[in-house]
Protein backbone atom coordinates (compact mmCIF):
# COMPACT_ATOMS: atom_id res chain seq x y z
CA UNK A 1 0.00 0.00 0.00
CA UNK A 2 1.13 3.60 -0.72
CA UNK A 3 1.10 5.76 2.40
CA UNK A 4 -0.57 8.45 1.06
CA UNK A 5 -3.16 7.48 -0.53
CA UNK A 6 -3.61 8.51 -4.61
CA UNK A 7 -6.37 10.96 -5.06
CA UNK A 8 -8.99 9.43 -7.47
CA UNK A 9 -11.58 10.86 -10.25
CA UNK A 10 -14.92 8.97 -10.78
CA UNK A 11 -16.65 10.33 -13.49
CA UNK A 12 -20.33 8.23 -13.99
CA UNK A 13 -22.62 7.95 -10.91
CA UNK A 14 -24.74 4.85 -11.50
CA UNK A 15 -24.91 2.32 -9.61
CA UNK A 16 -21.48 0.85 -10.69
CA UNK A 17 -20.14 4.45 -10.46
CA UNK A 18 -21.19 5.17 -7.14
CA UNK A 19 -20.06 2.06 -6.13
CA UNK A 20 -16.53 2.79 -7.35
CA UNK A 21 -16.29 5.71 -5.61
CA UNK A 22 -17.67 4.60 -2.03
CA UNK A 23 -14.59 2.07 -2.13
CA UNK A 24 -12.31 4.38 -3.17
CA UNK A 25 -13.76 7.04 -0.32
CA UNK A 26 -13.26 3.76 1.98
CA UNK A 27 -9.72 3.30 1.22
CA UNK A 28 -8.81 6.28 1.80
CA UNK A 29 -8.09 8.23 -0.94
CA UNK A 30 -9.40 11.73 -1.35
CA UNK A 31 -11.96 11.20 -4.40
CA UNK A 32 -13.55 13.96 -6.50
CA UNK A 33 -16.90 12.47 -8.55
CA UNK A 34 -18.83 14.14 -11.59
CA UNK A 35 -21.85 12.57 -13.19
CA UNK A 36 -23.33 14.38 -16.66
CA UNK A 37 -26.86 14.49 -15.02
CA UNK A 38 -26.83 16.41 -11.55
CA UNK A 39 -28.10 14.61 -8.09
CA UNK A 40 -26.70 11.11 -8.33
CA UNK A 41 -23.65 12.27 -6.16
CA UNK A 42 -25.46 13.22 -2.80
CA UNK A 43 -24.41 9.57 -1.41
CA UNK A 44 -21.07 10.06 -2.05
CA UNK A 45 -20.69 13.45 -1.31
CA UNK A 46 -22.19 12.81 2.31
CA UNK A 47 -19.34 10.39 2.40
CA UNK A 48 -16.34 12.84 1.67
CA UNK A 49 -16.80 12.77 -2.21
CA UNK A 50 -15.94 16.09 -4.03
CA UNK A 51 -18.13 16.86 -6.69
CA UNK A 52 -16.76 18.47 -9.56
CA UNK A 53 -18.82 21.04 -11.87
CA UNK A 54 -17.72 19.81 -15.12
CA UNK A 55 -15.77 16.66 -16.39
CA UNK A 56 -12.24 18.59 -17.20
CA UNK A 57 -12.38 19.54 -13.48
CA UNK A 58 -13.17 16.51 -12.28
CA UNK A 59 -10.15 14.92 -14.42
CA UNK A 60 -7.93 17.72 -13.08
CA UNK A 61 -8.46 17.12 -9.55
CA UNK A 62 -6.59 13.34 -9.87
CA UNK A 63 -3.84 11.56 -11.29
CA UNK A 64 -6.15 8.59 -11.78
CA UNK A 65 -8.83 9.10 -13.22
CA UNK A 66 -12.25 6.18 -13.58
CA UNK A 67 -14.92 6.21 -16.02
CA UNK A 68 -17.67 3.59 -15.77
CA UNK A 69 -20.58 4.62 -18.03
CA UNK A 70 -23.28 3.57 -20.09
CA UNK A 71 -21.59 2.68 -23.15
CA UNK A 72 -18.41 3.78 -25.13
CA UNK A 73 -20.00 6.84 -26.93
CA UNK A 74 -21.02 8.40 -23.56
CA UNK A 75 -17.45 7.75 -22.30
CA UNK A 76 -16.11 9.45 -25.84
CA UNK A 77 -18.73 12.42 -25.11
CA UNK A 78 -16.92 12.87 -22.05
CA UNK A 79 -13.90 12.39 -22.60
CA UNK A 80 -13.02 13.99 -25.76
CA UNK A 81 -14.08 17.97 -24.68
CA UNK A 82 -11.82 17.29 -21.78
CA UNK A 83 -8.96 15.51 -23.36
CA UNK A 84 -6.66 18.49 -22.78
CA UNK A 85 -7.31 17.97 -18.89
CA UNK A 86 -6.44 14.86 -19.24
CA UNK A 87 -2.66 15.28 -20.29
CA UNK A 88 0.05 12.98 -18.29
CA UNK A 89 -2.99 11.32 -16.13
CA UNK A 90 -4.27 7.70 -16.34
CA UNK A 91 -7.51 7.29 -17.66
CA UNK A 92 -9.18 3.37 -16.25
CA UNK A 93 -12.23 3.12 -18.81
CA UNK A 94 -14.29 0.44 -16.36
CA UNK A 95 -17.11 1.01 -18.75
CA UNK A 96 -18.54 -2.76 -21.01
CA UNK A 97 -18.54 -2.17 -24.66
CA UNK A 98 -17.04 -3.86 -27.26
CA UNK A 99 -13.40 -5.29 -27.71
CA UNK A 100 -13.73 -3.10 -31.15
CA UNK A 101 -14.84 0.40 -29.43
CA UNK A 102 -12.20 0.06 -26.98
CA UNK A 103 -9.16 -0.63 -29.01
CA UNK A 104 -10.66 2.03 -31.09
CA UNK A 105 -11.02 4.34 -28.17
CA UNK A 106 -7.17 3.07 -27.16
CA UNK A 107 -5.79 3.91 -30.57
CA UNK A 108 -7.13 7.56 -30.46
CA UNK A 109 -6.21 8.31 -26.89
CA UNK A 110 -2.77 10.40 -26.88
CA UNK A 111 -1.06 12.24 -23.90
CA UNK A 112 -2.33 10.16 -21.39
CA UNK A 113 -1.95 6.26 -20.06
CA UNK A 114 -5.01 4.60 -21.03
CA UNK A 115 -6.41 1.10 -19.02
CA UNK A 116 -9.16 -1.01 -20.29
CA UNK A 117 -10.95 -2.74 -17.10
CA UNK A 118 -14.05 -5.01 -17.19
CA UNK A 119 -15.92 -5.14 -13.75
CA UNK A 120 -17.26 -8.89 -13.66
CA UNK A 121 -19.27 -8.85 -10.36
CA UNK A 122 -22.68 -6.56 -9.01
CA UNK A 123 -22.44 -3.50 -7.61
CA UNK A 124 -22.88 -5.18 -4.14
CA UNK A 125 -19.21 -6.91 -4.65
CA UNK A 126 -17.47 -3.57 -5.18
CA UNK A 127 -14.50 -3.22 -2.47
CA UNK A 128 -15.57 -6.67 -1.23
CA UNK A 129 -13.31 -9.56 -1.61
CA UNK A 130 -16.02 -11.31 -3.99
CA UNK A 131 -15.55 -8.25 -6.34
CA UNK A 132 -13.76 -9.43 -10.00
CA UNK A 133 -11.96 -7.08 -12.37
CA UNK A 134 -10.04 -7.12 -15.35
CA UNK A 135 -7.58 -5.28 -17.00
CA UNK A 136 -5.88 -5.20 -20.21
CA UNK A 137 -3.22 -2.21 -22.20
CA UNK A 138 0.23 -1.37 -21.27
CA UNK A 139 1.76 -3.23 -18.22
CA UNK A 140 3.59 -0.80 -16.38
CA UNK A 141 0.24 1.71 -16.48
CA UNK A 142 -1.51 -1.71 -14.54
CA UNK A 143 1.29 -2.23 -12.57
CA UNK A 144 1.50 1.66 -11.30
CA UNK A 145 -2.14 1.67 -10.30
CA UNK A 146 -2.20 -1.92 -9.13
CA UNK A 147 -2.76 -0.42 -5.62
CA UNK A 148 -4.82 2.21 -5.72
CA UNK A 149 -6.94 -0.10 -8.36
CA UNK A 150 -6.92 -2.80 -5.16
CA UNK A 151 -9.78 -0.31 -3.16
CA UNK A 152 -11.84 -1.78 -5.88
CA UNK A 153 -11.67 -4.85 -4.23
CA UNK A 154 -11.62 -8.60 -4.56
CA UNK A 155 -9.45 -10.31 -7.40
CA UNK A 156 -7.51 -7.94 -10.41
CA UNK A 157 -6.61 -9.68 -13.33
CA UNK A 158 -4.23 -8.17 -15.66
CA UNK A 159 -5.03 -10.01 -18.98
CA UNK A 160 -2.22 -8.13 -21.52
CA UNK A 161 -1.03 -5.50 -23.64
CA UNK A 162 -4.16 -5.84 -26.31
CA UNK A 163 -6.44 -3.16 -24.76
CA UNK A 164 -9.33 -4.96 -25.90
CA UNK A 165 -8.88 -8.11 -24.09
CA UNK A 166 -10.38 -7.39 -21.13
CA UNK A 167 -13.41 -6.45 -23.27
CA UNK A 168 -13.25 -9.70 -24.94
CA UNK A 169 -13.70 -11.64 -22.12
CA UNK A 170 -16.14 -9.30 -20.85
CA UNK A 171 -18.22 -9.89 -23.85
CA UNK A 172 -17.80 -13.68 -23.56
CA UNK A 173 -18.57 -13.67 -20.00
CA UNK A 174 -21.90 -11.50 -20.22
CA UNK A 175 -22.76 -13.93 -22.86
CA UNK A 176 -23.22 -17.15 -20.51
CA UNK A 177 -24.33 -14.69 -17.93
CA UNK A 178 -27.35 -13.07 -20.16
CA UNK A 179 -28.23 -16.10 -21.94
CA UNK A 180 -28.13 -18.27 -18.34
CA UNK A 181 -30.24 -15.61 -16.54
CA UNK A 182 -32.88 -15.42 -19.57
CA UNK A 183 -33.13 -19.24 -19.27
CA UNK A 184 -33.49 -18.67 -15.54
CA UNK A 185 -36.39 -15.96 -16.55
CA UNK A 186 -37.93 -18.85 -18.54
CA UNK A 187 -37.58 -21.51 -16.29
CA UNK A 188 -39.64 -19.61 -13.42
CA UNK A 189 -42.75 -18.65 -15.88
CA UNK A 190 -42.46 -22.20 -17.02
CA UNK A 191 -42.74 -23.58 -13.22
CA UNK A 192 -45.54 -20.80 -12.57
CA UNK A 193 -47.64 -22.26 -15.50
CA UNK A 194 -47.37 -25.22 -14.07
CA UNK A 195 -48.35 -24.25 -10.47
CA UNK A 196 -44.65 -24.66 -9.34
CA UNK A 197 -43.68 -21.20 -7.32
CA UNK A 198 -40.21 -19.68 -8.27
CA UNK A 199 -39.36 -19.74 -4.11
CA UNK A 200 -40.07 -23.44 -4.50
CA UNK A 201 -37.81 -24.16 -7.71
CA UNK A 202 -35.06 -21.98 -6.82
CA UNK A 203 -33.13 -24.24 -4.72
CA UNK A 204 -33.18 -26.68 -7.34
CA UNK A 205 -32.24 -24.41 -9.70
CA UNK A 206 -29.22 -23.97 -7.13
CA UNK A 207 -28.04 -27.49 -7.48
CA UNK A 208 -28.47 -27.68 -11.10
CA UNK A 209 -26.23 -24.43 -11.47
CA UNK A 210 -23.95 -25.75 -9.20
CA UNK A 211 -22.78 -28.33 -11.92
CA UNK A 212 -22.56 -25.88 -14.74
CA UNK A 213 -18.28 -25.13 -13.61
CA UNK A 214 -17.84 -28.52 -14.06
CA UNK A 215 -18.76 -28.97 -17.27
CA UNK A 216 -17.24 -25.54 -18.28
CA UNK A 217 -14.11 -27.10 -17.00
CA UNK A 218 -14.75 -30.39 -19.52
CA UNK A 219 -16.18 -28.62 -22.45
CA UNK A 220 -13.16 -26.03 -22.38
CA UNK A 221 -11.15 -28.93 -22.79
CA UNK A 222 -12.74 -30.39 -25.61
CA UNK A 223 -13.14 -26.56 -27.25
CA UNK A 224 -9.86 -26.18 -27.25
CA UNK A 225 -8.97 -29.27 -28.57
CA UNK A 226 -11.56 -29.77 -31.29
CA UNK A 227 -12.60 -33.47 -29.55
CA UNK A 228 -15.95 -33.64 -28.33
CA UNK A 229 -16.63 -37.11 -26.75
CA UNK A 230 -21.22 -38.10 -26.89
CA UNK A 231 -20.92 -41.11 -24.97
CA UNK A 232 -22.12 -39.81 -21.70
CA UNK A 233 -24.37 -37.38 -23.31
CA UNK A 234 -24.50 -36.63 -26.82
CA UNK A 235 -26.31 -33.53 -29.72
CA UNK A 236 -28.68 -36.23 -29.94
CA UNK A 237 -30.09 -36.70 -26.47
CA UNK A 238 -29.31 -32.84 -25.70
CA UNK A 239 -31.78 -31.80 -28.13
CA UNK A 240 -34.70 -34.47 -27.53
CA UNK A 241 -34.39 -33.02 -23.84
CA UNK A 242 -34.67 -29.35 -25.55
CA UNK A 243 -37.49 -30.33 -27.82
CA UNK A 244 -39.56 -31.39 -24.46
CA UNK A 245 -38.83 -28.03 -22.62
CA UNK A 246 -40.21 -26.65 -25.87
CA UNK A 247 -43.27 -28.34 -26.20
CA UNK A 248 -43.86 -28.00 -22.74
CA UNK A 249 -43.76 -24.25 -23.07
CA UNK A 250 -45.73 -23.92 -26.13
CA UNK A 251 -48.56 -25.75 -24.09
CA UNK A 252 -48.71 -23.07 -21.81
CA UNK A 253 -48.42 -20.42 -24.58
CA UNK A 254 -45.15 -19.09 -23.29
CA UNK A 255 -42.73 -17.50 -25.57
CA UNK A 256 -40.19 -20.03 -26.23
CA UNK A 257 -37.85 -18.27 -29.01
CA UNK A 258 -34.61 -18.28 -27.02
CA UNK A 259 -34.70 -22.18 -26.69
CA UNK A 260 -36.09 -22.86 -29.97
CA UNK A 261 -33.21 -20.95 -31.35
CA UNK A 262 -31.20 -23.35 -29.13
CA UNK A 263 -32.66 -26.18 -30.32
CA UNK A 264 -32.35 -25.25 -33.99
CA UNK A 265 -28.40 -24.51 -33.53
CA UNK A 266 -28.60 -28.23 -32.18
CA UNK A 267 -30.16 -29.76 -34.75
CA UNK A 268 -28.43 -28.10 -37.09
CA UNK A 269 -25.39 -30.53 -35.65
CA UNK A 270 -27.10 -33.71 -35.55
CA UNK A 271 -26.64 -34.67 -39.33
CA UNK A 272 -23.06 -34.65 -38.94
CA UNK A 273 -22.25 -34.48 -35.20
CA UNK A 274 -25.57 -36.39 -33.60
CA UNK A 275 -23.34 -38.67 -31.40
CA UNK A 276 -20.70 -35.95 -30.26
CA UNK A 277 -21.29 -34.07 -27.23
CA UNK A 278 -22.57 -30.57 -26.85
CA UNK A 279 -19.08 -28.70 -27.24
CA UNK A 280 -18.96 -29.26 -30.74
CA UNK A 281 -21.77 -26.48 -30.94
CA UNK A 282 -18.90 -23.71 -29.96
CA UNK A 283 -17.49 -24.57 -33.78
CA UNK A 284 -21.43 -24.82 -35.30
CA UNK A 285 -21.94 -21.35 -33.95
CA UNK A 286 -19.11 -20.04 -35.65
CA UNK A 287 -19.31 -21.24 -39.00
CA UNK B 1 -32.32 -49.70 5.70
CA UNK B 2 -34.14 -53.47 4.46
CA UNK B 3 -32.44 -56.62 5.77
CA UNK B 4 -33.01 -58.34 2.36
CA UNK B 5 -32.25 -55.77 -0.63
CA UNK B 6 -35.48 -55.45 -2.79
CA UNK B 7 -34.85 -57.54 -6.33
CA UNK B 8 -34.94 -54.60 -8.86
CA UNK B 9 -35.46 -54.41 -12.50
CA UNK B 10 -33.69 -51.70 -14.93
CA UNK B 11 -35.75 -51.18 -18.11
CA UNK B 12 -33.15 -49.07 -20.76
CA UNK B 13 -29.58 -49.44 -20.49
CA UNK B 14 -28.41 -46.05 -22.18
CA UNK B 15 -25.65 -44.20 -20.22
CA UNK B 16 -28.40 -43.57 -17.28
CA UNK B 17 -29.88 -46.67 -17.22
CA UNK B 18 -26.28 -48.56 -16.96
CA UNK B 19 -25.54 -46.33 -14.34
CA UNK B 20 -28.69 -46.80 -12.52
CA UNK B 21 -28.31 -50.47 -12.53
CA UNK B 22 -24.88 -50.32 -11.41
CA UNK B 23 -25.49 -48.72 -8.40
CA UNK B 24 -28.53 -51.34 -7.54
CA UNK B 25 -25.75 -53.77 -8.20
CA UNK B 26 -23.53 -51.81 -6.22
CA UNK B 27 -26.15 -51.54 -3.31
CA UNK B 28 -26.40 -55.38 -3.32
CA UNK B 29 -29.99 -54.96 -4.72
CA UNK B 30 -30.23 -58.57 -7.32
CA UNK B 31 -30.59 -56.87 -10.26
CA UNK B 32 -32.01 -57.97 -13.60
CA UNK B 33 -31.52 -55.38 -16.49
CA UNK B 34 -33.21 -55.47 -20.54
CA UNK B 35 -32.59 -53.28 -23.56
CA UNK B 36 -34.52 -53.06 -26.70
CA UNK B 37 -31.45 -53.19 -28.64
CA UNK B 38 -29.40 -56.13 -27.67
CA UNK B 39 -25.24 -55.35 -26.40
CA UNK B 40 -25.44 -52.44 -24.32
CA UNK B 41 -25.89 -55.32 -20.93
CA UNK B 42 -22.50 -56.50 -21.14
CA UNK B 43 -20.61 -54.45 -18.68
CA UNK B 44 -23.80 -54.33 -15.84
CA UNK B 45 -24.07 -58.06 -16.57
CA UNK B 46 -19.64 -58.60 -15.90
CA UNK B 47 -21.11 -56.42 -12.17
CA UNK B 48 -23.90 -59.31 -11.83
CA UNK B 49 -26.59 -58.10 -13.27
CA UNK B 50 -29.12 -60.92 -14.45
CA UNK B 51 -30.10 -59.88 -18.46
CA UNK B 52 -33.71 -61.19 -19.21
CA UNK B 53 -34.67 -62.20 -22.51
CA UNK B 54 -37.80 -59.76 -22.67
CA UNK B 55 -39.39 -56.91 -21.11
CA UNK B 56 -42.03 -58.83 -19.58
CA UNK B 57 -39.31 -61.38 -18.32
CA UNK B 58 -37.69 -58.81 -16.65
CA UNK B 59 -40.51 -56.72 -14.84
CA UNK B 60 -41.58 -60.51 -13.76
CA UNK B 61 -38.19 -60.91 -11.75
CA UNK B 62 -38.56 -58.15 -9.41
CA UNK B 63 -40.91 -56.52 -7.35
CA UNK B 64 -39.65 -52.84 -7.95
CA UNK B 65 -38.98 -52.24 -11.84
CA UNK B 66 -36.91 -48.62 -12.77
CA UNK B 67 -37.64 -47.70 -16.40
CA UNK B 68 -35.10 -45.28 -17.82
CA UNK B 69 -35.34 -44.57 -21.52
CA UNK B 70 -35.81 -41.86 -24.17
CA UNK B 71 -39.04 -40.71 -24.22
CA UNK B 72 -42.64 -41.64 -22.81
CA UNK B 73 -43.27 -43.14 -26.45
CA UNK B 74 -40.28 -45.51 -25.49
CA UNK B 75 -41.82 -45.96 -22.51
CA UNK B 76 -44.98 -46.51 -23.79
CA UNK B 77 -43.51 -48.98 -26.50
CA UNK B 78 -42.32 -51.08 -23.65
CA UNK B 79 -44.65 -51.45 -21.02
CA UNK B 80 -48.20 -51.71 -22.60
CA UNK B 81 -47.31 -55.16 -24.24
CA UNK B 82 -46.20 -56.32 -20.79
CA UNK B 83 -48.55 -54.73 -18.93
CA UNK B 84 -50.03 -58.31 -17.31
CA UNK B 85 -46.17 -58.31 -16.30
CA UNK B 86 -46.99 -55.21 -14.12
CA UNK B 87 -49.41 -56.01 -12.03
CA UNK B 88 -48.63 -56.35 -8.35
CA UNK B 89 -45.53 -54.57 -8.79
CA UNK B 90 -44.28 -51.31 -8.40
CA UNK B 91 -43.39 -49.41 -11.54
CA UNK B 92 -40.73 -46.39 -11.10
CA UNK B 93 -40.53 -44.60 -14.73
CA UNK B 94 -37.19 -42.25 -14.46
CA UNK B 95 -37.37 -41.06 -17.94
CA UNK B 96 -37.59 -37.33 -18.70
CA UNK B 97 -40.46 -36.03 -20.66
CA UNK B 98 -43.23 -33.46 -20.65
CA UNK B 99 -45.77 -33.35 -17.39
CA UNK B 100 -48.48 -34.30 -19.72
CA UNK B 101 -47.10 -37.26 -20.87
CA UNK B 102 -46.41 -37.95 -17.07
CA UNK B 103 -50.04 -37.61 -16.63
CA UNK B 104 -51.11 -39.32 -19.42
CA UNK B 105 -49.27 -42.11 -18.63
CA UNK B 106 -50.61 -42.53 -14.71
CA UNK B 107 -53.81 -42.03 -15.75
CA UNK B 108 -53.16 -45.14 -17.86
CA UNK B 109 -51.32 -47.38 -15.90
CA UNK B 110 -53.70 -49.55 -13.74
CA UNK B 111 -53.20 -53.21 -11.70
CA UNK B 112 -49.65 -51.62 -10.56
CA UNK B 113 -48.26 -48.83 -8.95
CA UNK B 114 -46.77 -46.07 -10.50
CA UNK B 115 -44.62 -43.25 -9.11
CA UNK B 116 -42.59 -40.69 -11.20
CA UNK B 117 -39.13 -39.67 -11.27
CA UNK B 118 -36.74 -37.20 -12.34
CA UNK B 119 -32.92 -37.34 -12.57
CA UNK B 120 -31.37 -33.97 -11.96
CA UNK B 121 -27.62 -34.82 -11.79
CA UNK B 122 -25.53 -36.38 -14.67
CA UNK B 123 -24.79 -40.27 -14.91
CA UNK B 124 -21.26 -40.33 -13.19
CA UNK B 125 -23.51 -38.59 -10.19
CA UNK B 126 -24.99 -42.10 -10.13
CA UNK B 127 -24.86 -43.39 -6.26
CA UNK B 128 -22.63 -40.94 -5.12
CA UNK B 129 -23.86 -38.62 -2.66
CA UNK B 130 -24.00 -35.61 -5.48
CA UNK B 131 -27.14 -37.13 -6.91
CA UNK B 132 -30.15 -35.28 -6.94
CA UNK B 133 -33.65 -37.14 -7.61
CA UNK B 134 -37.16 -35.49 -7.73
CA UNK B 135 -40.32 -38.06 -7.31
CA UNK B 136 -44.11 -37.35 -7.06
CA UNK B 137 -47.07 -39.80 -7.58
CA UNK B 138 -48.79 -41.86 -4.37
CA UNK B 139 -46.47 -40.84 -1.13
CA UNK B 140 -47.33 -44.44 0.23
CA UNK B 141 -45.15 -45.94 -3.39
CA UNK B 142 -42.69 -43.37 -2.52
CA UNK B 143 -42.16 -44.51 1.31
CA UNK B 144 -42.46 -48.19 0.61
CA UNK B 145 -39.30 -48.04 -2.10
CA UNK B 146 -37.33 -45.11 -0.19
CA UNK B 147 -34.55 -47.40 0.91
CA UNK B 148 -34.38 -49.10 -2.00
CA UNK B 149 -34.55 -45.65 -4.14
CA UNK B 150 -31.69 -44.71 -1.82
CA UNK B 151 -29.12 -46.89 -3.66
CA UNK B 152 -29.36 -43.69 -6.76
CA UNK B 153 -27.54 -42.14 -4.05
CA UNK B 154 -27.74 -38.68 -3.32
CA UNK B 155 -30.82 -36.81 -1.95
CA UNK B 156 -34.24 -37.86 -2.73
CA UNK B 157 -37.00 -35.31 -2.75
CA UNK B 158 -40.79 -36.40 -2.64
CA UNK B 159 -42.95 -33.34 -4.09
CA UNK B 160 -46.46 -34.38 -3.66
CA UNK B 161 -49.56 -36.41 -4.99
CA UNK B 162 -49.40 -34.92 -8.41
CA UNK B 163 -47.66 -37.72 -10.81
CA UNK B 164 -46.80 -35.10 -13.22
CA UNK B 165 -45.07 -32.96 -10.79
CA UNK B 166 -41.66 -33.90 -10.89
CA UNK B 167 -41.20 -33.74 -14.40
CA UNK B 168 -42.31 -29.67 -14.15
CA UNK B 169 -40.01 -29.58 -11.96
CA UNK B 170 -37.42 -31.54 -13.98
CA UNK B 171 -38.64 -29.36 -17.35
CA UNK B 172 -38.09 -26.00 -15.74
CA UNK B 173 -34.06 -27.10 -13.97
CA UNK B 174 -33.46 -28.29 -17.79
CA UNK B 175 -34.88 -24.77 -19.44
CA UNK B 176 -31.81 -23.41 -16.99
CA UNK B 177 -29.08 -26.03 -17.67
CA UNK B 178 -29.59 -26.29 -21.53
CA UNK B 179 -30.19 -22.56 -21.81
CA UNK B 180 -27.39 -22.16 -19.83
CA UNK B 181 -25.24 -24.34 -21.62
CA UNK B 182 -26.46 -22.79 -25.14
CA UNK B 183 -24.85 -19.52 -23.71
CA UNK B 184 -21.50 -21.32 -22.53
CA UNK B 185 -20.72 -23.00 -25.74
CA UNK B 186 -21.55 -19.39 -27.23
CA UNK B 187 -19.42 -17.57 -25.34
CA UNK B 188 -16.93 -19.99 -26.00
CA UNK B 189 -17.01 -19.30 -29.79
CA UNK B 190 -16.75 -15.71 -28.94
CA UNK B 191 -14.16 -15.84 -26.82
CA UNK B 192 -12.35 -18.03 -29.83
CA UNK B 193 -13.01 -15.51 -32.18
CA UNK B 194 -11.26 -12.96 -30.32
CA UNK B 195 -8.10 -15.24 -29.87
CA UNK B 196 -8.75 -16.11 -26.42
CA UNK B 197 -8.77 -19.79 -25.32
CA UNK B 198 -11.51 -21.81 -23.82
CA UNK B 199 -9.36 -22.70 -21.11
CA UNK B 200 -8.34 -19.21 -20.25
CA UNK B 201 -12.04 -18.16 -20.50
CA UNK B 202 -13.48 -21.32 -18.24
CA UNK B 203 -12.40 -19.83 -14.85
CA UNK B 204 -13.61 -16.72 -15.20
CA UNK B 205 -16.64 -18.11 -16.86
CA UNK B 206 -16.80 -20.44 -13.46
CA UNK B 207 -16.60 -16.75 -11.01
CA UNK B 208 -19.54 -15.88 -13.26
CA UNK B 209 -21.63 -18.74 -12.65
CA UNK B 210 -21.40 -18.87 -9.03
CA UNK B 211 -22.89 -16.13 -8.67
CA UNK B 212 -26.19 -17.30 -10.79
CA UNK B 213 -27.14 -18.99 -7.43
CA UNK B 214 -27.33 -15.32 -5.75
CA UNK B 215 -28.82 -14.06 -8.48
CA UNK B 216 -31.98 -17.09 -8.65
CA UNK B 217 -32.99 -16.69 -4.99
CA UNK B 218 -33.02 -13.04 -5.31
CA UNK B 219 -35.01 -13.47 -8.60
CA UNK B 220 -37.26 -16.14 -7.06
CA UNK B 221 -38.41 -13.52 -4.56
CA UNK B 222 -39.28 -11.00 -7.10
CA UNK B 223 -40.59 -13.68 -9.42
CA UNK B 224 -43.45 -14.97 -6.69
CA UNK B 225 -44.12 -11.63 -5.38
CA UNK B 226 -44.30 -9.57 -8.68
CA UNK B 227 -42.09 -7.08 -7.35
CA UNK B 228 -39.11 -6.38 -9.93
CA UNK B 229 -36.57 -3.47 -8.35
CA UNK B 230 -34.38 -1.63 -10.85
CA UNK B 231 -32.36 0.14 -8.93
CA UNK B 232 -29.08 -2.30 -8.93
CA UNK B 233 -29.25 -3.89 -12.82
CA UNK B 234 -32.15 -2.34 -14.46
CA UNK B 235 -33.58 -3.92 -18.05
CA UNK B 236 -32.54 -0.87 -20.01
CA UNK B 237 -29.18 -1.64 -18.67
CA UNK B 238 -29.51 -5.42 -19.33
CA UNK B 239 -30.99 -5.08 -22.76
CA UNK B 240 -27.84 -2.41 -23.42
CA UNK B 241 -25.05 -5.19 -22.03
CA UNK B 242 -27.15 -7.96 -24.06
CA UNK B 243 -26.78 -5.60 -27.41
CA UNK B 244 -22.82 -4.93 -26.93
CA UNK B 245 -22.35 -8.96 -27.14
CA UNK B 246 -25.13 -9.34 -29.88
CA UNK B 247 -22.70 -6.87 -32.31
CA UNK B 248 -19.62 -7.78 -31.13
CA UNK B 249 -20.47 -11.77 -32.28
CA UNK B 250 -22.16 -10.32 -35.42
CA UNK B 251 -18.76 -8.56 -36.11
CA UNK B 252 -17.29 -12.04 -35.78
CA UNK B 253 -19.83 -13.64 -38.07
CA UNK B 254 -21.16 -15.88 -35.41
CA UNK B 255 -24.75 -17.49 -35.22
CA UNK B 256 -26.57 -15.31 -32.86
CA UNK B 257 -30.33 -16.46 -32.79
CA UNK B 258 -30.16 -17.16 -29.06
CA UNK B 259 -29.05 -14.31 -27.78
CA UNK B 260 -31.11 -11.92 -30.44
CA UNK B 261 -34.20 -14.15 -29.00
CA UNK B 262 -33.78 -13.34 -25.47
CA UNK B 263 -32.56 -9.38 -26.40
CA UNK B 264 -36.19 -9.10 -27.96
CA UNK B 265 -38.20 -10.16 -25.07
CA UNK B 266 -35.80 -8.39 -23.25
CA UNK B 267 -36.59 -5.08 -25.61
CA UNK B 268 -40.44 -5.62 -25.79
CA UNK B 269 -40.53 -5.03 -21.98
CA UNK B 270 -38.35 -1.49 -22.03
CA UNK B 271 -41.41 0.82 -22.89
CA UNK B 272 -43.56 -0.37 -19.60
CA UNK B 273 -40.92 -1.76 -17.43
CA UNK B 274 -37.41 -0.18 -18.80
CA UNK B 275 -35.96 0.58 -15.20
CA UNK B 276 -37.57 -2.68 -13.46
CA UNK B 277 -35.53 -5.39 -12.81
CA UNK B 278 -34.67 -8.33 -15.24
CA UNK B 279 -37.45 -11.08 -13.20
CA UNK B 280 -40.18 -8.69 -14.65
CA UNK B 281 -39.20 -11.23 -17.63
CA UNK B 282 -40.47 -13.93 -16.44
CA UNK B 283 -44.24 -11.90 -16.74
CA UNK B 284 -43.38 -10.93 -19.96
CA UNK B 285 -42.22 -14.33 -21.14
CA UNK B 286 -45.97 -15.76 -19.90
CA UNK B 287 -48.22 -12.99 -21.58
Amino acid sequence: MTAQPTPVTVLGLGPMGQALAGAFLAAGHPTTVWNRSPGKAEAVVARGARLADSAAAAIAASPLVIVCVIDYAAVRAIIEPAVDALRGRTLVNLTSDEPEQVRDLAAWASGFDYLDGSIMTPTITIGEPSARVLYSGPEDTFDRHRDALASIGGTATYLGADPGRAAAYDMALLDVFWTSMSGLVHAFALARAEGVKARDLAPHAQDVMSLLPVFTGQLAGEVDDGEHPGEQSSLRSAAAGMAHILRASRRHGLDTSVLAAALDIARSAIPDHGDEGFSRLAEVIAR
